[in-house]
Order: C-alpha cells, then sequence, then structure tokens
C-alpha cells in the first residue's frame, strides 16, 4: 500500500527515487520521528531558490535584481508553496505524530511547504541538482509563466487599496500613533485600519513611508488568511 | 593588458569562460555602466547559498537545520565574502565609475562581495550549475573545513563574553531601557556597553533575552569593523 502511494506521489512529482529512504525522510514530519524533514528542508529551501531565481532572471531581462527577488519571495513563500503542495496532495503521504495526525497537520500550510523543500532537498541528493531543477520547473513553471510583474511588484499600500476598491470596499486609514528618537534613528509606528472589514495591524519602520507600507502589508497578509479563495 | 588580467582572475577561480562578456558584466559595478553586475549577484546567490547548505548538511550530519542555517550565513556574510573576493585580487579587476574608484571602491567589502556572487551566477549561466558548485568548493572548501561549530553556534552574548575575557576587557553590562506592551506582544529594548572599549548598542526584542542577544551581536558587529583582523 505505501509503496503504490509514493509510487502515485512520484508520478505526480515526474521523479522516481532510487534511494526510498530518503523520500520517507522528506515526508516524515518532526512530530513523528527524530529521522525527519527538517535537514532536508534547509537544503531544498536552497535548490528552490536558486531555481526560481534563475528562471525569473531568464524570463524578466528588463527587471532589477530588487524585483526579481520580491518576485521570487512571492513564489516561495508558505501559502504557495502549500499550494504546490496540496496540488500534488502530499498531504496524503505524510508521516505524523499522533497530535499532529489528529489537529488535521496533513493540511496545516506550514507542514506542507516544508514537506515540499524537503522532497526538493531529497531530489537533489538522490539525482543530482539538474534532476532537483527540473521537477521544481515542472511543478512551478505555470506560475512562472503567469506572473505579472506589474501586478506582483506594486507596493503593499497601492495593492491594499486596489483590492479594497475592486470590492467597493471602504478605504484604509493609516495613522502615526508613536514617534520616537531623532532623525536618522527615528522610529514610526503606524496603525493601519480598515473599517468596514474590522481588520487593522500596527507596524514600525524608519519613516512613516515605510511604517505605513509594512502595515498595510501585514493587513494585506490578514486579508489573505481571512479570504483565502482571492487573489491579492 | 585586459585579456592576460582576466586569464591571471580565470587560472585563480579555476574556470575559463567561453562567454567574456560574462564575467565583464561580473565585474561591472553600477556605478561604471547600465550593464553591471547586479542582476548576475541576484543568481549568484542563490547558487552560493544553495552549494553551501549541501556542503555543511554533508559535513554536519549531527546539526539540526538551524544550527546550518546559521552557520552558512558565518560563511556568506558579506565581510567573509570580500575576504574571499580579497584573496583572489578581485578589486584589481573591477571595472568602476569615476567616483568609485576615486573613493576607493576596489576595496569596499560591499563592492568585492557583490562581485564575488556576480562572478557565480556568470559561471552557473556560463558553464552550468556543477562548473559554478566546482569554484564555489575550490574557494570556500578550506573555510568549510575549519569551522568549528562549537565556535560558530555560540549565542552572541556568550561569544561577546569570551572575546572580551580573552582579551582582558571589562565584561559588558545589560540595561533595559524601555519596556512596552502587554505580553505577548511586548518590547524590550536593551542597550549593551563595552565600556573599557566605549563601544554600544541598542537592540529590541520580545523578550529581555533576546533583546540582550541582538544588542550583543550589535556590539560584536562594532567590534569586528573596528578590529578586522581579529577573529571573533
Amino acid at each position: 500500500m505505501v509503496i503504490l502511494a509514493t509510487e502515485r506521489l512520484c508520478k505526480a512529482l515526474g521523479y522516481s527515487f532510487s534511494e526510498q529512504t530518503l523520500l520517507r525522510q522528506a515526508l516524515t514530519h518532526r512530530s513523528h520521528s527524530s529521522t525527519n524533514n527538517e535537514r532536508l528542508e534547509f537544503i531544498g529551501d536552497g535548490v528552490l531558490n536558486a531555481t526560481i531565481a534563475r528562471a525569473l532572471f531568464l524570463q524578466f531581462p528588463q527587471l532589477n535584481e530588487g524585483e526579481l527577488s520580491r518576485l521570487r519571495a512571492s513564489l516561495v513563500r508558505q501559502e504557495a508553496l502549500a499550494e504546490v503542495a496540496s496540488a500534488l496532495q502530499l498531504g496524503d503521504y505524510l508521516f505524523l505524530g499522533e497530535g499532529e495526525l489528529k489537529s488535521g497537520g496533513h493540511r496545516r500550510p506550514s507542514i506542507l511547504a516544508d514537506a515540499l523543500e524537503a522532497i526538493f532537498g531529497a531530489i537533489w541528493l538522490d539525482g543530482g541538482f539538474a534532476q532537483s531543477e527540473a521537477t521544481i520547473m515542472r511543478l512551478f513553471h505555470e506560475r512562472i509563466g503567469q506572473i505579472d510583474p506589474s501586478q506582483a511588484l506594486k507596493d503593499p499600500k497601492t495593492g491594499l487599496q486596489e483590492w479594497l476598491q475592486a470590492r467597493k470596499q471602504q478605504l484604509p486609514e493609516y495613522k502615526v500613533v508613536r514617534q520616537e528618537g531623532e532623525s536618522p534613528n527615528q522610529v514610526f509606528e503606524v496603525a493601519c485600519e480598515v473599517g468596514g472589514l474590522q481588520i487593522s495591524a500596527n507596524a514600525e519602520g524608519p519613516s512613516r513611508r515605510a511604517a505605513e507600507q509594512s502595515a498595510a502589508a501585514q493587513v494585506m497578509q490578514q486579508l489573505k488568511e481571512r479570504y483565502p479563495g482571492k487573489r491579492l
């Protein structure tokens, strides 16, 4: 049964392991055993970041490194990885401890994202970098192709405002709630409130504008969690 | 002359470029021209982080991912990269704008570190991942071999105390200078002062201990900048 199950997963990944124990380790959460996927996740994060960096570099010759970096962050953030993992039905194959099993650990985004990265690391060890890169590209090709830099690179305040406008919601209000120190060591704390949705967040920054952007980003994060289906 | 010069660099790197323009771009600072090394640095950072991650993973089977991550950070931080770049005499090959040339840009750690990463990225594009990985391993092999995890993984407070004790200096003093909010959203600001050396730093954290560690790390950073020859 287990063998059949991972065969299905390997088919979805487009990669067959020589060393089955590596796959098993990549699927094992720390709640299950001390031989788990945490170390594999560390190198998997490496091959994932490198692969996505190169793919974006080649696809967007006009973007600078800061823009490429932000695009990459949007592709490899936990939520995006969990979506890729869910499409592979990765949760069905995980080895979890009792507690995690009972509390729905196989659907938890952090657990799914970590296991996916661990699989990329395991493929690197098992078949070499090129195999891991190829697997990542198969899984991310479509997402990379669909990225619209003009949307993805919007600053958080603009993004939040447009999201709310598109849904005919009240626009956010920003207030400086604290200001300390002297320039250039000033600290601003700003509150961002979306009255209609009863969402707010506070954030600090070295300038009012920086604190506002950071607070807007936090509000967007809350919106994403509350309305997971809606693209931001 | 230029051709001879980069030949010497390629010998030091152990890699010869098929596409000489890639090497030239990797050596070009943004102050010199719009076709510069910033985008190459982005992918170079990717191959460097992945390669060092895998090397540490293989060398230290007993370390967990947090420890591996801290070891990697110590190897790829700007100062360490600038040292590797200096050993290659990379500064001699850089294309800098007038201003940077006059102000000693070819010795600036950030410029050297960025150019080194850009070279790793250029090799990846020119000869494939394995060539870039091999070049990185040639340059970092010795440093990786010399890492002593029990030293490198010390927390900043312990590290700072031992550094000062070994030099018969006064020990640091920590003071809470600000405390705000209610648990679990408390913020502590701590000052760390080394009286004898007239060095101090403030840092914030969610607990007194976290703020102390962070302040100690900043003091160590200042010590490193002031006494660059001494290993911390």
